[in-house]
């Protein structure tokens, strides 16, 4: 603690050690120090390439840089609470590392535009890691989908049966969720790859660098046009946590039907016991605690997204310490959404065996065709909203006295309407009720084969692309 | 409340009337009428132009909607409480004016592709006023700019007195959030603008529909490829609402700012009589009310951003009650980001007046060009970390005497470090210290002029080019 | 929009008219004006009490009020945009009713404690108006459960059935609920209760008032003692949002039960006609919409807490017209609160029949009485983890030969181990399963009568006793 | 990884290991293990009392569960991702140690109700610990508003200077609110305290024990009235995040302040080199980081809050994975609430001082005393709008004049009104304007000397009472 301060002259007395601890940043910074150490680099080429430092004091800093990369993952460097943040830490051991050359290296540069710099390098890399991952949660659905093209399963709304669907149909919306997702993620990672390098403290600085040598030695887009947003920016990281808040949405949607599908009361899937816990007391019990578990991180993403948003609530301009917070909420998001797609896939593709016979079974015990007939009589001549009144009302007969509308006799459809035929058998067969439905994005099976070809070339595509 | 229900006779028993209430929408979707309305003509031709329904019906249907629109807008259509919603209200009054035609018009179509499909429509005319309104709001700054390229105020960080900076240089670090605004809401407006109709209730339908020929009528690029995800898809209204909290982060920014301005301490701005408000019992109060209450606001937006993630978790697919939820948080958001942009427009440009006398002075009574003094002796070639310290000692000495930096004799400079020279006066002169930040994006005038006439560029490109 | 504002001469010119529309808060904010005339009375007897006005002038403003409460409550007092607000608008009214006498109201006041005075007794009723419908909703549940003590119904535990419980135990955990619910906001009320009235702008008053005479005709607990504290604290507004927030959470998961329960797959109850509604094209369907909209709604009150905290949020003392933005969480809040509590009473009472026989079939169905066999085998000496482990495998092939446990002979019992005797079969027969739970709080028939009369008593005695 | 799992021999397979590591929770929960093991001994006490273990039993179990506390303590017990949770961890280190005997610990006992009353036993003992703290930064508000009673400072509303008050006025008003807190804690507390430990997985159990014996070995005031509702409910935790979302509320305003009365433009503190830090590159500056960082760190609480709000939304009963997720929020928003009341503290006493005299001229130089002249009009029987038009008046031309209200000559005060009189420039001086605030809860010295005589009395009663 008694380890002197990088700033100025200025101070005589010393920091509270609560207070040393309470500022210190380096006990979750750490995480950055290899982005800081990128960052460094090529700030130390930038001042070498302008001539604001010689070229040979640039490759001793390079290389010092190198070194203190090496000693960290040799697990030789490691910071302490005294250190305050890791671009301090850095510096100093650089510094140790090469004398005076080493204090040239913060030349031309502030810890804001510098951390700005890491937190951005950071979350690229995050965000295209976590596209691979969708990616993999994509294959996994189509994987399945393609499996279950024929498999029908009840389609809901409100819960209740509604119409009989093709599984594959089912997973694919999933698949447009995740797609969409992805998409998002590369529009974010284009307003993330923006360098604040060089902005300064907030006013830009007089020494003549070159803000797009760096930016480009460091893969950025471009560099920021104004160096007080430059410093003080946090969109990426709230629109990341936004996009991170959706997937959450996603990944929680399918948890709650994979929780419902394993209850002793639907019954449509058996939990693997790659997947699936026990109880400490009911040894009976096989829990689904894989979604659960992801159901339950959901709200942890929408936190921190209204944290982050709640901290940058009127801060005036430009860096304010408030926005040391930034850094925890997007590590801890970035972990909980990579895990929780590494979860989900491990769990569609080992954790759930569908059981086909009983969703067979499911959609032919019930009304879910009832629109079916009220298509039917549509098609031939009845207005719309009168089929329906009628079907409403065989659909209640029925259920009191226990039948299903396939157990109508000819004659008891045709008294309900002269319009009934023979062929109302075929049109309310679940096969054929899903068959049917074969408009554009509907769930006719052939539809869905269509859907399945477009998401395998959609996926294909990225092989023969660069990254976005 | 006796009016009977829209839909089938399965049901014997009536609502109870608390329920009536508690589920019927009519109170805030007719807000949707007219969406509504260009939506179901869209659909009626559809159906008329797939031979579902005769080019007659078409037409008569079409021309019957047309009346309810000029009803409405004459106010002489009105639905109460017991027309549910605005789908049903307008249906309702569609078979009153044709008879069994007007039954027609719902065939192929559902409620939730049809609520689905007003709520996209309104959106997006939402998101080009709101993108009009930004592109206002940016025209005040950048002629604000304009005025204050050489008016030099404090540029803070901590909310302590940095580095001088330009006025104009300021202000444009707003003009980049709403740039990074408008270009966000043109991203959703790719996703909010695709056609849910002919999803059906969640799997299609069994007619011979064409949903690309309805989209193509109202704009929409393209279908949703996947029914089930038509319907419950409500990722457009989130990313709406996250970009919205981020328009409301940056004006809070701003309003914090100006409230601060306005303060008899910074005394930076006075208000005008245009925006200020009194007090009830303080006589010489001139209250800031307007930023006030756009900072006020922000945590409205912020809300409703976190009540629709809230409503969205956990829901199983396809459809469910919960998503009727999801209109008011919108409409609110929608009239808060509008209402709060055109204030902020006003406030900017009749609202407040710089103080430049007083800005001018601010920069020349602190030590805010200290920095300068270090940057002087690293370009002397003294390590940066070095000279800084030495500046420290500087600054607490001349504290402690009163005395400000500009104000030292050329033989205490000297004495502190040899090599300091007579161009060290010129060197910590304000318009010296903003001048030389001349880096890309930095505070240097000829690049707040060079980024001024990029903005202009940029405002000026919109004339020629199709909205995105 | 002509109109002279109330403030004072200081001002010249005049406000734009957007801005005089973005400031109103008369939209909204007279859904105060009867708190704001009762409060208003007290501050006018109190003038008169201690002298500051004479007994005369405090009977004609007394007069005065409850003429424009009369006009009011006739429809004749309609204040328009230009009021800006309930105080104004009022105060001006009284001016035209009385004169001179009339701008004698607002002596020793300002806006600022007298609306914290309007918005506190507003609350205050709304919270006794909760808390009563808090009671409805018990007394439904208690009736309930007192139905169905020895109705049995799967008990869950990751949505996987555990143990069977009564149903009576069941409904009895969100009597539970509710009842924290009203204790909770019984202690809310103690910090609602505390007259801001005499704080003045922020600062007291010069005046001779009686503080304590003011908040004693206002029935008020004490008076603040703090001016500051007075006029800025909105503590008791975001305390209320909490409160609202976990009883929206109680009533969600009751929600999500009576979805689930309505499923097709559980079966559990039949929804009435009550509170179900149809579908616009499935004729079949009965759809649960009123426990769908109050889960829906949930997020609505989630939403105003965060936006009541993000504007609190770093705001400086003491008043500022952010504070104004309180009003419309609070009223949109309390307006939410009351009607689901309403709808979820009606619901159960009204809206859904339990499925008796089905539900005693469930109990009979599955492995939910394993837990008893191990507890069996421990009460005999067995170490718990090894019956367990034992009960398990016997659990694992029964699934595979498609038995329950009950169907094992006592000769395969006693092959897994000896100690089995014929009293097993008694021990895991439902009835006796739930019965043996006697433990206290548990579902042991015993137990659930005993908690049934606590919850009587409990609800009876607030009939003996005044409201907290 | 290839450890056993402590659950049943139902299951085959192995987990996935990525899904070992997804839901294991002992990463964190071994933050809880001397609450489980002061849980698990009042459990075993509980076991022998009742006669379902032997006493022998009873006190082995104790006794290995005190050693494990040792071992842990020394760190010697260090279990690993393997070990699933705490409680596993636990359990299975006592039966290495004791043999069967250990088995029987878990007998009528779920991980349901152990981890509620783990949880409760942590956050019992921590809120105790925020009272303690809550109380020490009340202290300091005492004792820096005792040194600041006749100190003059502005009072702002809308940071518009308002009414110059009495400094140690304004540091109660922080008095009062960390008073409410503390209250509010103490009630939440209560809700905290209550025994779920007996209600097993959810219903109860079958084995004779005594619910009551345990939780009062415990000292908690209660057992839950119902198992299903003991095993899951929250609301405790969220209330808990609630109060401390207020905390932040609090110290997030006094930060804001501070922050403002550090710049340069307020300089109403120097901070001192307790407290503040340094810039990298800028050697004059002095960061009021502790206060901005306590700002930043609001939003957090706030997530955390909604985090959980978010978790329980529509949680079907009764025990779910999901409830996992409340610890780590809990967890944050204790060590955040902890380390900012302690940093706020050590804030005021060590790290800011007031400049007295740049106050007290401040206080001078302004028209804050505007309203003591209406209410000196007022007074004499001027109603008070009219005084206060008249008064707006003469500020108007004063501003234009340069002059303050203390340099009107008689004359000009007569010409205004002949009820003016030389007292007049007694009643508008700073210090009589302040002192005649004598309004129960005003900033008149003698109502501040009474309130902080209030403060120090409650404080002191803390001493003659036992803790709530």
């Amino acid at each position: 603690m008694t380890e002197k301060k990088t700033w100025s002259d200025r101070f005589e007395g010393t920091l509270h050690p609560s207070i040393v601890q309470f500022n210190a940043s380096i006990g979750f910074d750490i995480e950055l120090i290899e982005y800081d150490l990128t960052g460094s680099i090529a700030h130390a080429k930038m001042l070498a390439h302008t001539g604001i430092i010689s070229p040979e004091e640039g490759q001793q800093i390079v290389t010092g840089l190198e070194q203190i990369r090496s000693e960290y993952r040799d697990g030789k460097f490691n910071p302490g609470i005294d250190q305050e943040d890791v671009h301090f830490a850095v510096e100093r051991r650089l510094t140790e590392l090469l004398g005076d050359v080493g204090k040239k290296l913060h030349t031309a540069r502030s810890r804001n535009d510098q951390v700005g710099t890491d937190i951005r390098l950071y979350l690229r890399d995050q965000i295209d890691q976590i596209r691979s991952l969708l990616r993999e949660f994509q294959k996994v659905l189509l994987s399945k989908a393609e499996e279950h093209i024929e498999t029908m399963i009840p389609g809901y709304t409100h819960l209740q049966r509604a119409q009989p669907i093709s599984l594959a149909h089912h997973l694919m919306a999933y698949f447009h969720m995740a797609q969409r997702d992805w998409e998002r993620l590369g529009e974010i990672r284009g307003r993330t790859n923006i360098s604040p390098l060089g902005s300064g403290a907030l006013a830009g600085t007089t020494f003549p660098i070159d803000r797009h040598y760096s930016a480009a030695l460091l893969h950025f887009d471009k560099p920021y046009d104004n160096s007080l947003d430059g410093v003080s920016d946090r969109d990426f990281a709230i629109e990341f946590l936004g996009a991170s808040s959706l997937i959450m949405v996603h990944l929680s949607r399918l948890s709650e039907e994979v929780i419902l599908w394993a209850s002793h009361e639907f019954s449509f899937i058996t939990l693997t016991d790659r997947c699936a816990t026990g109880s400490s007391i009911m040894p009976q019990k096989k829990n689904p605690d894989v979604p659960e578990l992801i159901r339950g991180k959901t709200g942890r993403v929408f936190g921190h997204l209204q944290g982050l948003l709640t901290l940058m609530k009127g801060l005036p301009l430009a860096y304010n310490k408030d926005l040391q917070e930034d850094k925890e909420a997007i590590f801890d998001s970035v972990k909980t959404v990579k895990v929780c797609l590494e979860a989900a896939t491990i769990l569609l593709s080992e954790g759930l065996v569908f059981r086909t016979q009983r969703l067979m079974q499911a959609v032919a015990e019930d009304f879910s065709n009832a629109t079916d007939v009220a298509d039917y009589l549509a098609t031939k001549g009845v207005p719309f909203r009168e089929a329906y009144n009628l079907v409403g009302k065989v659909v209640k007969t029925s259920l009191a006295s226990g039948k299903l509308l396939k157990d109508l006799t000819l004659e008891e459809w045709q008294e309900l309407h002269p319009a009934f035929e023979a062929d109302i058998y075929h049109a309310i067969a679940p096969q054929q009720v899903v068959s049917a439905r074969n408009s554009y994005g509907g769930t006719g099976f052939e539809q869905v084969k269509y859907a399945i070809e477009l998401g395998k070339t959609l996926l294909n595509s990225d092989r023969n692309k660069l990254k976005i």
